[in-house]
C-alpha cells in the first residue's frame, strides 16, 4: 500500500499560512480544510478554553450523570451525594477504556465495566481488585476536568494546565442570564446536527444575519432586524429604528433593558455581537411576543419577565456557544468540532422549571423555529464546504452585515498564528479578547 | 481541494516510478493506489484536458442548466437567453459557496442560495446587497471554465491558462458525429456507475475486447468482433474478414463508411482504437440490426441512416470519453474520477430528437445491453482493483488483444512522468499524442 | 485525541516509541492508532508468522475452495483430485485481478473471471489466451502461498522467504488436538464480529479474565476459574483447588489429561496461558459437563472422550489463534486485522464428523455462550479502544490477573522493536518466543 509520506517542514507553513491572510475576506482553503489545521485548532481553541458542556438541570439528582463530547473527548459530568458537581475525563486509568457509556444515567460510583474498576463521584479510585503489591490508588483517580458553572450553564475546559480567566465575561452575562432565569430552567429538548463542514464555517454562519433573507423565511417573520439586514435602504431602517424605539420604552417601562456587554461595533454594523463574551438585547418584529409560529408564546414566562417585552437576549461566550433567549424559552448553540471536515451544532431548549410538557409547552411548537433554521443552516454551511473545496475557490470580500466574521477570523487568526501576532493583538485591541 | 501540501522530496519519487515502468505490462501499484499519485492525475490529465460534460439536449431552453461534477469540481452548465451556453465554476466568489446545489434545473439568473449574490448566465456579477463602498463587481463574477461545443457535445477544460488544442480532434470525429446526428440527438437516459477502483483500471478495462468472451455473453451476442478476439483461431479470422467484406460493401452502398481516424494500428491488433482522437466503423453480428436483444431495433434510426446498415461506431476524444453508436441509437461513456480509489462510469443514452418514449422507444429496451455489461464491468474493475492491492501483486505482460492498453499506458506515463520523457514520446510519435 | 505525530525520519520514532515502554503497564495511545505502526505490524506480524486460516473440513472434496482474507491480503486455499490442499495468494499473474470472487466453492481450475486466464489447482498457469511469442507460462503461476495443516487446521504463512519454524509448536499442541478429534472434526458454524479497534487491544481482552466476572455473566456460569480470578479470596482459592483435585482424579481416571505446554507461570498467576504455542486442561464448575446453558451438552462426545470429564482444554499457536474446546464440542478464536483501528474476531465452532444437525445439535445451544460473551467482549473492546484515543489516555498498571498481557506485549514489543532488543530477549527467554 501507498507509504504515508510526511508533510515536509513542520507546522511553520501554517504561520505562514496565517499571516498571510488578508484583512475582511473570508480564509484560505487550507484553513478550512487541512487535517494539520484542524490539529491546530483543537490544541489551541477547543483544548485551551471555556466550552458549554451542559445544564445542571440535565443532572438534579445525586449520582445523575452525563457525557460531553467534544474533538475526541469524553468528558463524564457527574452530581455526587452533596450535590456537588464534578467533571472527569471518561478514561480509566487502568487500561484507559471509557469508563462509562451510556450518553445519561444514574450511578452510586463510576464503576469501569471492563475490570470493575471504581471511582467515587469525585474521580477518587475506590476499588481496584486484584492489583500487585504497591499499587497506589491515589495515584489512579479519574484525570480531573476543569468546571466552572454559570447560572446553570456547565463549562468544562479540556487544557491540561489553568484553564483561562472567565470572570471577565461571567461578570458580563451574569444580568443577561438571571434574567432569563437560567439557573433555574430545565432542559426541554436537545438536538445535534451533523454537518458535513469545518467547524468555522458553522460558526460564520452564525455570527451574520446576512443570509438572514435570502436562507430564512420563517425566521424573518419574526425578526424585524431582518428587515433592516435585508435590505438597508432608509425606509428599511427608518422602520426598524421606529419599532426600536417603541420595544426600548415598552421594555425599559418592564425592567428588561440591561447595559450592553461586550465589543462595542456601531449598531449600524449589525446586531449580532454576540461573541467572545458579548450580549444585548433587541425586539421582535411587533406583534410577536416570542420567537415561533406567528410569534404566538410557545411556553409560560421565564425568569424575571411577568409580562411579554417583544424583545430577544443573544448572548455569547467563547467561540462556540452562543444563546438566543426569549421571553417563554432559550436556546443555546453549540458549534462542536468532530474533524477537519466534521462539525456538530448542538441545540438546547430550556424552559421554565415549572412548564410541564404537554400541558404548559408542545415540544414540537416549542422547537419548530430553531428546528427549521438550523436545517436550512446546514445545509447552506455544507454547500458553502462543498464550494471550499473547490480548486477555484478565493477568499471573498465581507459585507457591511459581516463584521462580526471578521473579528471572529481576527481572533482565530491570533490564536493559531504565531506568538508575535497573538501578542499584537492582545495589545492592540486591549480587553477585547478574551481567554487568549 | 485543499492544496495537499507536499511530501518530503518533492514528487521525484513519483517521476522515479514512472521511469521505471515496464512496457507492454500493467502498471506499478503505487500508479493505481497512491494519493500523491491521484493528485499528479488531477492536475496533469483532468485539470489539463477536455472532458465531456454533457450535451446540449439537457439545457434546450433559456435559463436551463445542469451541474458536472469531476475530482471535486463542480461545473455549472448554463443556456442564456440568446441560446449561448456558458460553463462557470460552481463557486461563489463572496464565501466559495456553492452558488446551485440541484443537478439540473432552470433559473432566470445564477442566484446563491447563501447571501442572495445574483450572477447573469455570463457569469457577471448583478448584484451582491449592502457591500461596502468600493466593491468591484466586475472583478466578482463566477470564473470561467474553458467550455468547447462539438456537434452538440459539451466539452469542458479545468485549466487555469489555455486548454489544449482541440482541432485535430475535432476535424477528425466530426463526420462520425454527422453521420449518427449527434448534434441534434436527444439524451434518452443517463446513469451513473460508482467503482471502487483508480480511473485508469476502469479506462483499462474499456480499452481492451480481450475480456469480451469470458465477461460479456450477452454482448458478445451482438459484437462479431468478440468472435475473432476470444478465439484468434484462423477459422474465426476468416469467419470475422467474411463478415467485413460482406459488411463493406453493404455500407459502401449505402454511403455510411467513413475513413479511418487516429492511431493506425494493424487491423489484427484489435479493432477497438478509440483513443485519444480516434474513430472507425465496423460491422455487428450477421442479422444484426443494433446492439441490443436479438440484434433488433430499439429506436428510430438517427442521423444520416436511411436503413439499417448493421454497423457500429466507436469513437474516443481524449482519455475518458468515447462513443459506441449504432444506426438507431448512440451512447457516451464517461470515466470520472473521484479519488485515488474512486471512479464513476457515466453512461448517456441519445436518439433521435423526435423519438417519443414510451412510443417510439422502450428506455428498458434501449438500456438493456449496456446496463448489464457495464454491471458486469464494474465487478471486473473491482476485483482487479482489490488484487492491485496485495503485496504479491506484480504488472503483468499484456496480450496481442491489449496493445490499445499499452498505447494509453505510454501516453498517460508520458503526461504524469518528468518533462524529458514527455518530449521525448511528442517527438517520436509525432501527432499522436493529442493534448499534451 | 491522540496527538498525531509527525513520523518525521522513516520509522526510527516507531524504534524509539516501543524503547520507552513501560513494562508491567498496557501500551502507549500510538501503538494502538497509529497507521504506521499498523504497517509494521502487517510487516512483522502478519507477514511473518503461521496464520490458521480454515479447517480441512470447509474443502471436503475435489476443487472445493474457500478464500481467506487477512490484512489486505486474499489467499484461496484448495484441494485438488488427488486431495493435496494448495493455497495461493489471490491475485491474477495477468493484471492482477482476483481470481475468485465468492468466498467458497468449487472449481475444477480456477479461472480468473477478467480474461479467463486459467490456473491448476497448483497454481500452474494452464491457458492464457492469445498470448504474444515468448510467453513464459510456466514464470506466471499463482503466488504459493506457505501452508501446512495441522491435525485439519490449515495455517497460512504470509512471508515471501522461508516461514517461520513451527516444529515445536506443533509437537506440544499435536496430543491436545488428538484429544479433541480436530483432524476429523466438522465446522459447524463460523461467525466473524468486526471489532472498530486495533488488534492487540483484542487480542489483550482475550488473554486475562481479570474482565470475565464485571463483564460475562453467562460465562462465569459454567467457568470455575471465574470464581478464583474474580476474588481472590482464600475461600474462593480453595474452593478452586478442591474443584480442581476432584477433576484431576476424575480426568485421570478418564485418561484426559496432558502434560502442560508452553510458558510455566505460576499456577497462581492465571489459569489461561495459552500463548505462542501453549497448551493445558482444566476442569469446568461442579455439575458442568461443558460450556453451554447450565452446563448441559450440546453436542455428542468428540475425539477420544467415552464420557464428560467435565473439563476444558485451551491452547494457543502464535499471537492470533486460540482454541477453547470441551468434550462435545471446540471453538478456534482468530484475531484478524483489517486496519490500524478495525479488526475481526473470527470464531468456528467444531463438532462430531458424524454430528448431524437439528438432529444430534442445535445451533443455537451450541453457540449461544461464546456468542453471547463475544458480543460482550466486542462492546468492551470498543470502549477500550475509545478511551484509548483521548488525550488523556496513559499506559496504566497490570493486575496479578494480567500478567499474560505482559508476556504477549513483550513479545510484540520485540519484535516490531529494533533488532537488538529482538535479540535481547531471544537470548534472555530461550526457547519461548516462537516464530520469532
Amino acid at each position: 500500500m501507498a507509504s504515508v509520506r510526511v508533510p515536509s517542514g513542520g507546522d511553520d507553513w501554517i504561520d505562514g499560512l496565517i499571516e498571510a491572510q488578508r484583512p475582511g475576506h473570508s480564509l484560505d482553503q487550507a484553513l478550512y480544510l487541512d487535517a494539520a489545521v484542524f490539529e491546530r485548532d483543537r490544541e489551541r481553541i477547543f483544548g485551551n478554553h471555556w466550552i458549554l458542556a451542559g445544564h445542571v438541570s440535565q443532572i438534579p439528582d445525586a449520582g445523575d450523570y452525563v457525557l460531553f463530547e467534544i474533538a475526541g473527548e469524553s468528558i463524564i459530568l457527574v452530581r455526587d451525594r452533596q450535590g456537588a458537581i464534578h467533571a472527569h475525563f471518561n478514561v480509566c486509568r487502568h487500561r484507559g477504556s471509557q469508563v462509562l457509556l451510556e450518553p445519561a444515567g444514574n450511578a452510586r460510583n463510576l464503576v469501569c465495566r471492563y475490570h470493575g474498576w471504581t471511582y467515587a463521584c469525585d474521580g477518587s479510585l475506590q476499588a481496584a481488585p486484584r492489583m500487585p503489591d504497591g499499587f497506589d490508588a491515589r495515584g489512579h483517580g479519574l484525570e480531573r476536568c476543569s468546571l466552572r458553572i454559570v447560572e446553570g450553564l456547565m463549562f468544562v475546559c479540556l487544557a491540561r494546565g489553568a484553564a483561562p480567566d472567565l470572570d471577565a465575561v461571567v461578570a458580563g452575562v451574569t444580568p443577561y442570564l438571571r434574567l432569563h432565569g437560567i439557573a433555574k430552567a430545565r432542559v426541554a429538548h436537545r438536538a445535534v446536527y451533523p454537518v458535513r463542514a469545518n467547524w468555522k464555517l458553522a460558526v460564520e454562519n452564525y455570527l451574520e444575519c446576512y443570509h438572514c433573507k435570502p436562507a430564512h423565511p420563517e425566521y424573518c417573520g419574526v425578526e424585524i432586524k431582518a428587515d433592516k439586514i435585508g435590505d438597508g435602504s432608509p425606509a428599511a431602517m427608518a422602520r426598524f429604528e421606529a419599532r426600536n424605539r417603541e420595544w426600548l420604552a415598552r421594555a425599559t417601562a418592564l425592567g428588561t433593558t440591561l447595559p450592553e456587554f461586550g465589543t462595542q461595533l456601531p449598531l449600524d454594523e449589525g446586531l449580532l455581537r454576540a461573541q467572545f463574551g458579548a450580549a444585548y438585547r433587541a425586539p421582535l418584529r411587533a406583534g410577536c411576543r416570542t420567537a415561533a409560529a406567528e410569534g404566538r408564546p410557545v411556553a409560560p414566562l421565564m425568569g424575571q419577565f411577568t409580562e411579554y417585552d417583544e424583545g430577544e437576549t443573544a448572548l455569547g461566550i467563547g467561540p462556540c456557544t452562543y444563546m438566543l433567549a426569549y421571553n417563554d424559552y432559550a436556546t443555546f448553540f453549540q458549534f462542536v468540532p468532530r474533524a477537519a471536515e466534521n462539525s456538530d451544532i448542538v441545540i438546547t431548549w430550556l424552559v421554565d422549571p415549572e412548564a410541564r410538557e404537554g400541558v404548559d409547552y408542545d415540544p414540537a411548537r416549542l422547537t419548530w423555529l430553531w428546528s427549521v433554521t438550523t436545517e436550512q443552516d446546514k445545509s447552506i454551511i455544507e454547500a458553502n464546504a462543498a464550494g471550499v473545496r473547490s480548486s477555484r475557490y478565493a477568499p471573498g470580500p465581507s459585507s457591511l452585515l459581516e463584521r462580526d466574521l471578521d473579528g471572529f477570523r481576527e481572533w482565530y487568526l491570533a490564536l493559531v498564528g504565531p506568538e508575535a501576532r497573538r501578542k499584537r493583538l492582545t495589545r492592540r485591541e486591549g480587553g477585547r479578547y478574551f481567554g487568549i
